[in-house]
């Protein structure tokens, strides 16, 4: 495909919203076509789906599992792949990672067996390059201390009421870029908000500049 | 577990929903504990996933057998076990069979995966017994040529609009009954209403009869 797929991951306050929205007026700024986007919600169906996991009534790992799966099925069906068979760059807060690290590690229901079941969702399509913003959870819970009721006056959704073990998702996270490190930039998550942004550019503009000097 | 899990499968205009009531009715003359339910949509959730799939946006095959795959996982942990558990007995309008059919065999998804994504979402809760009401599909059409643009006046939906395969979705249940045949009671879908329900409670209670009379 023309386009580049870049995703964001992370646990909850680890700042990807905030480099999402950087990186991509740094490369609307390089002169690139980009769309951002989020999971889940990134579609109509998904910000449905998104409020009936985040805020509808209490549910399983399995059903919350199966929800994110088919928000992410619709969201590379309709929005992502169409995205970069037309040559943009994707940029996406979440995507499967997120899953294998929360519903696969965090809720037990297994690492493998979620990404295979998002693999086959999604038709595999992998993200060309990730960021994951890594930080010991209670260093970046005390760092963020000021907004742990509320996120900028919002009160917690469901989803981040109900203290899934930080610990193990962060392992999770570092397993899966362990894994593949082609894929994965591991950054520190406590580092300011502009050496992050300047990494990030740096990285993706020599990626792009990599893909479309290709045969 | 204490209670009996009944399902009904078969194309529709079957007469599946008048034959649970039918059988609903039946039993709880017979002083059994019943309740109704239906797939998609038995519970709060699964209400708003079925307003999802059958009249929200377009979706790909994929993302709609995954919600009727998150809402089968509701269903059966908030809604049909706890009613088994405390021994009633369960008796619902469609189950996997019908994701197998629809999703498996008529959306070319597969029929094995689709089973076993049913069967990983409910930790394995098959039912103790199903009726598929069973017809060749010209036919049927035919015997209820004046409900085909509504059903009670009622528009037809995106799933009943779709005219997929009929003739798969048949062979495919038939497939299922022919591989359990211990699970199903083929009954043939023409016949009259009253000749059906009588069969069906006979059957139904013979098995409930059978089964409590177990050691």
């Amino acid at each position: 495909m023309a386009g580049l797929f870049i995703t964001f991951e992370g646990s909850d306050w680890s700042g990807k919203s905030t480099q999402v929205k950087l990186l991509g007026q740094a490369l609307v700024e390089a002169g690139y076509e980009v769309v951002l986007t989020r999971e889940p919600g990134g579609t109509e169906l998904g910000t449905r789906l998104r409020e009936l996991v985040m805020n509808g009534e209490a549910m399983n790992g399995k059903t919350e599992a199966l929800l994110y799966a088919a928000d992410r099925a619709h969201h590379v069906d309709t929005l992502i792949r169409p995205a970069l068979e037309a040559g943009k760059v994707v940029i996406s807060d979440r995507y499967l990672d997120s899953s294998v690290a929360y519903q696969g590690a965090a809720r037990g229901l297994g690492e493998r067996w979620i990404f295979d079941l998002s693999s086959w969702a999604t038709d595999a399509l992998f993200p060309d390059l990730t960021f994951l913003l890594d930080a010991d959870p209670a260093e970046l819970r005390a760092s963020r201390a000021e907004q742990r009721v509320s996120r900028d006056g919002v009160p917690l959704d469901r989803i981040e009421r109900s203290n899934l073990p930080a610990d193990e998702m962060r392992a999770s996270f570092k397993r899966a870029a362990a894994e593949d490190p082609f894929r994965f930039v591991v950054l520190d998550a406590l580092s300011t908000v502009e050496e992050l942004s300047e990494q990030i550019a740096k990285v993706t503009l020599q990626k792009l500049r990599e893909e479309r000097s290709l045969p």
